[in-house]
């Protein structure tokens, strides 16, 4: 289905930090848009590990597209999979049919890498979607469970969780596994002492957080062997199944593997022309456009873009947004005929990190905070980012909660 | 496993009203209880319709059962399915082995009945657990998704939706279904208008809310049709298929079925032995034990029983809680030596049923409350009811923001 007017349409595909930025920046240019996303919701992505460890539900990181835009009358929402594109009859195709476009913008973004063997990922499943976080919290909640009326020797397996990957991800997911297990579940086992379980993060390369201050990697390492959590650095996984993980230096028996490792564009960036990296990502010109087609755009981790100074663009949500604002003013210059815009400038605000209760660490320019003052800047960012008064006051008062009692509001195991 | 001890051992089947009530009773006995369900929480499911429409999250309404009894030192919660039981050898079969009792308490609960057609329960899902509330959701808010790219002539049955049971489940549904239309999505479609949904409440008896008073069924009908649903009463549905439903008036095209008429035992009701009702309920004395095996009771839905005057026992949350409560001081009386207790008398507070915003109606003694009165009565009395302090101030402000906005906070499809 096509709807016609007179006005350039443009097709985004994909509504997360990037895309919905575009479609924003575009609300008052005289353009359609058509939003197309395999999910009705916008997802805030950085809280997701929350939900998968109990904290949060998933209604409060996540806000319907079609509600969020209610109000820009210029953008119509479709809930569907992208599955082609055609960059010279300037079509993309979808499971609800193909839309023809004026101007597309790719905001697609990128799932974990398996390093060449999907396989794992069924006994390892990756944190992107609800669906995603909601599995990871049943196979958590589970493995307790199971543990609770299983026999002695198979409880140490079922009480040991390996998380593969020192990113932010990572780190956030130990840091919050060990704190539901010492603190959330801690009295509620009659058979198993759920202090007892181990918690693995394992890291290829030789520090955490890679991508940040070696100062921030050391904090979060400290801050996570204190509390329990098994880091294990330079330590490369070579296979993963139902009982565990093998690793360059051994075997772990687990039950519970949660991969958090490596980052590949979604499928939809090899629909489009041009240079890939090896993650699969697009490699854009300076607008973010594809080279040789100035009306294609990729936005957020489905690009390898460099900003005006030649630096990669991290992938995170901030540099997701401010790419997807651009490009939105962009489209909107040209419909109107003005002058293109200089290259992309990115602005890096700084770099946050959380380990879990009172620890987290922040970079802001000349601002450095650790421990409980980092948590807190860390909490209120994030509360201040949300969509909405009501997830801001509801996600506030879960906190507040969990930080009073220690305990986690969310554990449901629900099939 | 089976542990071991010098002390009685009670097993209770089900954590629900009743058999957490009957768990609680025996907080202070010399005994060790075993408290099976086959999941790891405690539903208020008087509210478990406003999961299904996006009113409320998951959390807000459910508790683990291990949080919710983790200082009573006398209770190990188990999560496994009560397969089947030996009232002779007194043994409870769980997927987890065998556990022998001393004493056992049934409170494993009833499902909505097909009428002797369980396939229509594929395309016409029932209500009873949280995975059956997140299912309902994501198939309404998916048909209005679907309705947004459909052909023209496609539209009609996918904005249908037919809701079979005029009980406080189906107009309860109803009227929030309708609301979901009317309000939270009225703005965010482009090509269809979500207020022309047709909502039916189809009820094959002569009026709504047959088990409550005339008045009160006369006013929920009476405020449904004010607010659009369509009230088909004396109308037995007589097919239930993908398409829609066929009734003995003629044929409703529909998507969206939900079920939610009838009442069956669970299945654990048919293993305990004596006398059924037609619904699979068992017949239990004035003690709510088994007739011939007085260390056997049921309790709540899974059992049809009279009380000291007679009177069958309504399927309500308040009888399922007095009864469990009971039985538990029964178990402790006889451990103790002491005087069997009078038989249950059951003590009935009064009716609520609510038809949406600003619209309940409350008998309670001599109170009669209609309209946004009774709706603020009935709101309070829920809040009131919730375990736990957090879930309570939760739901108090999603209500209040509901009703200030007429949003719904939960609107996820999730697969």
């Amino acid at each position: 289905m096509q709807a016609r007017s007179a006005r350039p349409h443009v097709v985004v595909i994909g509504g997360g930090f990037g895309g919905l930025e575009a479609v924003r920046a575009l609300a008052k240019a005289p353009v359609d848009i058509t939003l197309i996303d395999q999910h009705n919701y916008h997802l805030f992505q950085p809280l997701l590990y929350q939900v998968a460890t109990a904290a949060l539900s998933p209604a409060e990181v996540a806000w319907p597209l079609r509600h969020v835009l209610s109000r820009q009358k210029n953008v119509r929402v479709l809930m569907t999979r992208a599955t082609g594109l055609d960059p010279v009859k300037r079509v993309v195709k979808t499971d609800a049919g193909p839309y023809s476009y004026d101007f597309a913008v790719v905001a697609t973004g990128a799932n974990h890498s398996y390093f060449g063997h999907p396989g794992w990922e069924a006994t390892a499943p990756g944190l992107k979607t609800l669906a995603d976080a909601t599995d990871i919290r049943r196979r958590v909640l589970t493995a307790f469970e199971r543990a609770e009326t299983a026999k002695e020797k198979d409880r140490p397996a079922l009480l040991t969780f390996v998380i593969v990957g020192g990113g932010p991800t990572g780190v956030e997911m130990a840091g919050a596994v060990v704190e539901l297990a010492r603190d959330a579940l801690s009295r509620d086992f009659r058979h198993i002492d759920p202090k007892a379980a181990r918690i693995l993060l394992v890291e290829a390369g030789p520090r955490l957080l890679p991508a940040l201050s070696a100062e921030m990697g050391a904090y979060s390492k400290r801050t996570l062997e204190k509390r329990g959590v098994e880091v294990l650095t330079d330590t490369l996984v070579t296979g993963c199944d139902a009982k565990g993980v093998t690793t360059r230096t051994g075997r772990i028996r687990a039950e519970t593997v949660i991969w958090a490792a490596g980052i590949e564009a979604s499928s939809l960036a090899a629909a489009v022309p041009g240079e890939h990296d090896r993650a699969g990502r697009v490699r854009v010109a300076g607008d973010m456009s594809v080279p040789g087609f100035a009306n294609l755009f990729v936005v957020g981790d489905a690009a390898a873009a460099l900003d005006h100074k030649g630096d990669p663009l991290p992938g995170i949500a901030p540099a997701a947004k401010q790419a997807g604002h651009y490009v939105g003013l962009t489209i909107a210059g040209r419909v109107s005929g003005k002058p293109s815009l200089s290259p992309f400038a990115y602005r890096h605000f700084g770099d946050l990190a959380t380990i879990g209760r009172d620890a987290a660490v922040v970079r802001l320019g000349p601002l450095r905070l650790t421990g409980f003052i980092g948590w807190l800047f860390w909490s209120g960012a994030h509360v201040y980012f949300l969509i909405g008064v009501r997830n801001r006051v509801a996600v506030a008062l879960d906190w507040a909660w969990s930080w009073l009692t220690r305990q986690r509001s969310v554990r449901l195991i629900i099939r």
